[in-house]
């Protein structure tokens, strides 16, 4: 049910990108009781003029490894459960493949539970 | 009203990608009331890499020709409307260009109706 | 706090794009309230097929060189704060870099304020 978009610069490995990926799926499954085979990811790679970020906003050290996570889920998870998730995410990504946590900047969206269809034309959540 | 974001695998061919595009945009006009000139779209073509999804979740086997098709539009509609959706995008898209139903996957976000301008730098559906 | 993406066709000059991008940062300082250094955009160019739009809905003649701004932002803006955004966004645009008025399409997504996190894993908002 989540849809994560990850934007970053050009240059990141292909094992990297792999790795961050995982890294934000695991946290996922891990913090939102998402089910490990619900995944859809998008990652997309920016030039320099494309992926435009602040390098101190709210006294936070970002560099050009930024990387803008979106994830688009269904609504219902509480304050205290998107903190854990930003929380684990960060954690996880800083092991592997290694990213600064200055430089995790994480978005979520919310939709109805009614908003998804996962193939064959049904909206599988009503059902 | 309609903004939709099209994300696939790179080697779809500019026909199919056009087909696909007109696809969700006549299943809009068919099931949500949208006019046909009310059409907004953005298709990114992806690596492997770049698109990354599961190939059984909830029993669907899917495919690389798998396409996310992310609707944002405003709120109103109820869950048969959406269901609607659905199914017609689907069915037009099995038909032409000729995607297999399963490797449709669709969700939608809703916006407030005041929160689009469609030009002229106004709030046109508040007016 | 507010997300950008800008979706263009390709063929801009990187200075204009950087135009674009610091016009719609500049409107949301100025009729939003964000801070000066809130700023985190992605610009994406996209080829003849990959960026579809209509050339008169609502009676507004859009040409190639038309702009798509979907800004994903805090809720709690009023609709007279969104149409001052809009007019702004656009007022500024069209002075420089010069777009045409008519070209410019914006779409606000508004989430909680807890939906963000600017890094080090925790969701500044909320503390």
């Amino acid at each position: 049910m989540p849809f994560v978009h990850i934007d970053l610069r050009e240059g990141t490995s292909a094992a990297d990108r792999r790795a961050i990926a995982d890294a934000v799926h695991q946290a996922l499954v891990e913090t939102m009781g998402v089910p490990a085979d619900d995944r859809f990811q998008v990652i997309s790679e920016h030039t320099r003029e494309g992926l435009i970020y602040d390098q101190t906003y709210l006294g936070i050290a970002r560099t050009d490894a930024v990387i803008f996570i979106q994830i688009t889920l269904s609504v219902g998870r509480k304050p205290a459960q998107k903190r854990a998730l930003y929380a684990r995410i960060t954690e996880v990504l800083t092991r592997e493949p290694g990213v600064r946590a200055q430089d995790v900047v994480i978005n979520l969206v919310e939709v109805a539970w009614e908003n998804w269809s996962f193939g064959d034309g049904e909206a599988q959540y009503t059902q």
